[in-house]
């Protein structure tokens, strides 16, 4: 019987690359795509396409409203930055920080993992262009794996949950060429943060500042459709 | 300005005196109770009336489909044991169990604390009655509390999350006379599995057991209806 992971999957960059690690490492893969309440849909659109590349066994949608929390840009409370070329407000923390949605997420990821009898849950947390995310850093990686070892039946029944993030340290032209030596189509996975209503990305948020610069940097061509010139990057 | 504290309230005897304890301790009071999928809504409504009792600053609900994850007798896929007089199945684990049930839960209290700026956490978690519930353990919230000091803006900015589960170590009985010299109302609360339509508890199911046996021990009669006799225990 293969090894089964869950893999967190948003259709971004990251968790879509994420999701082809698993399958190179030969795991059944489970993906689970989690709707916190984003301004649009179509990052679910994208992570229901890339499920379909990479062939999983299964892909599950779960609604969490974050948004009721309040506080982040991503989830509508505070404008998306436009053109800032970063990701910063003043202090150290982006305005689009969602309040430990990466517990949450890795928390949902590990209820189905031990539904699933899973014991490797994989998240696309990258420290290097999120630097100012607490929950993308090394250290909230390992002591989420601590945590889900005394959290669960694996503290009692024997056995380890693995939580794996192997994107952590890389930079974005990096994950960009892993994703494509993976055969990750790139076309079909989504990142701007405030995109157009015919699905065209803006081209100025942070989020596509940071994956056009990450193309060029890779050698490679962005495949997906942008609304505005890229002149102002 | 008072300090603030995030409570999981589920409407039950052991949250409800938790919250009553934050409230006694002078901390202005954020009741969180999260639908998870159970089988009745009754708990939701026990949460609302004692939320409003305590007097709390506001009391949010949301929503999570912990069902869709499968494997619990709590989220509708296994049949709730009846006169088992006890939570166990063969092995250590209660079929009662929902996974990673109490790490989500906080994982969501810490999103909406953070959003807040509530250093303080509580969470009725109990390890007597259910010891067979590995996220039920001291172990688990010293866990929690680390995890939540990497994963939030605790650990850049200097402060800490207290995750407090004031309940861990007493027994039911203990819990209900605690309760009682708080000033909580426990006609309002609710604990049964498998409520009858006309919302009366069971009586029988391992829920309704534990209550009634932790009143008897108390000294106390228990306020709310059942509708089957408790000549069954």
């Amino acid at each position: 019987m293969r090894r089964k992971a869950v893999i967190l999957l948003s259709g971004g960059i990251d968790s879509s690359t994420t999701l082809f690690i698993a399958r190179d490492l030969g795991f059944e893969l489970y993906a689970l795509t989690i709707q916190y309440g984003q301004r649009h849909l179509l990052e679910l659109e994208s992570a229901t396409k890339v499920a379909k590349q990479a062939g999983v066994a299964e892909h599950k949608t779960i609604e969490v409203d974050l948004r009721s929390f309040g506080g982040s840009a991503l989830t509508g409370e505070v404008d998306v930055p436009k053109k800032s070329g970063t990701l910063r407000t003043e202090g150290d923390i982006p305005v689009t920080y969602v309040p430990a949605r990466n517990t949450v997420f890795l928390s949902l990821a590990l209820s189905w993992a031990e539904a699933l009898q899973a014991r490797h849950i994989f998240i696309g947390a990258n420290v290097i262009d999120y630097s100012g995310y607490p929950d993308c850093r090394p250290e909230f990686i390992k002591s989420f794996e601590k945590l889900a070892n005394v959290a669960t039946k694996a503290g009692v029944e024997g056995y380890r949950f693995s939580i794996q993030a192997p994107l952590i340290e890389k930079s974005k032209s990096e994950i960009i060429k892993l994703g494509k030596a993976l055969g990750l189509d790139f076309s079909l996975t989504h990142s701007c943060y405030d995109p157009e209503k015919d699905g065209k990305a803006c081209g100025i948020c942070a989020s596509c500042l940071i994956r056009l610069k990450g193309f060029e940097e890779a050698g490679f061509v962005d495949p997906i459709s942008y609304m505005e010139s890229k002149e102002g990057f």
